[in-house]
């Protein structure tokens, strides 16, 4: 099954705090969104949408809709990282996938996909990118574009149907 | 656009804490995943799953993957309430629709869907629910697969096609 690019773009990397973790010691299901929503930070970061540029542009990113797939478990202590691969982008939307990894390690522990839209805060209303943030974006997609669509994009949740069992089933 | 059904089932109550929003006040994406995994140990609570039950069976659940949808802000020391779906039941997994709403309110703020799975801890494999569990399950479910599905249920994450633009668009 293909995973999220591992390559170039690290937007998190981190120990699993006790915060996190439930009564077995494993990282909670909606702790690993906080670890997601830290990676997106750290991309914002990267285009230039950091506090600071936050504050010039009086632009920012909201969340529009996630999907995550767990894995596997994730223990207390753990040091960990996120990959991160756009998989979509127009005027002023941006699809990406996110996939956790153990620092180092191949197995990816869970699969995180977002669809974020910039906001003119101002406005309260939608707006293209700012115009250092569009370059960026489109820049570090470029290359992501053209690599194969992570497995994990695009999913939704569903029973399957029930087996049927054969008499030599 | 039809919402998770608000009666019978109330998951979960409570305040949105000072911990759990971003610099706008506004609560953060990944802290309405919190919530609802709040509101997943509620339902284990009404289905006799809580920590005694726990200890009991041997059984827990865990999440294999989930979905979020965004619709509305919610800000800190909101007064906010979890309603819950079952959309799905078979003999080890469950798969439900949670909905928030201020106290007393109409709006759905945000749509998260579950899709959770029985888990026999002492062997560490799933295993179908224990008898109690089981039978309340059905319980709660016969009236919820009776009504309409939830519109968000089953939704996966993609860009639109760009729109084409007429000479007159």
């Amino acid at each position: 099954m293909s995973s999220p690019v591992k390559e170039p773009l690290c937007t998190w990397r981190g120990k699993v705090a006790h915060d996190w973790v439930d009564y077995n010691g494993h990282l909670r299901d909606a702790y690993y969104m906080v670890i997601f929503s830290f990676a997106s930070d750290g991309l914002m970061d990267l285009i230039g949408m950091d506090a600071q540029g936050r504050q010039t542009t009086g632009h920012t990113l909201y969340t529009l809709e996630t999907h995550l797939s767990y894995l596997l478990e994730v223990k207390e202590g753990a040091d960990v990282e996120v990959f991160t691969h756009i998989v979509g982008l127009d005027a002023k939307r941006l699809h990406l996938c996110h996939g956790l990894y153990l620092q180092g390690g191949a197995a990816l522990l869970a699969a995180n996909e977002q669809m974020l839209i910039n906001i003119d805060s101002a406005r309260a209303r939608s707006a293209p990118f700012a115009a250092q943030a569009g370059e960026r974006l489109r820049a570090l997609a470029q290359p992501h574009l053209a690599l194969p669509r992570p497995s994990y994009a695009g999913r939704s949740i569903a029973l399957a149907p029930p087996k049927l069992v054969t008499p030599h089933g």
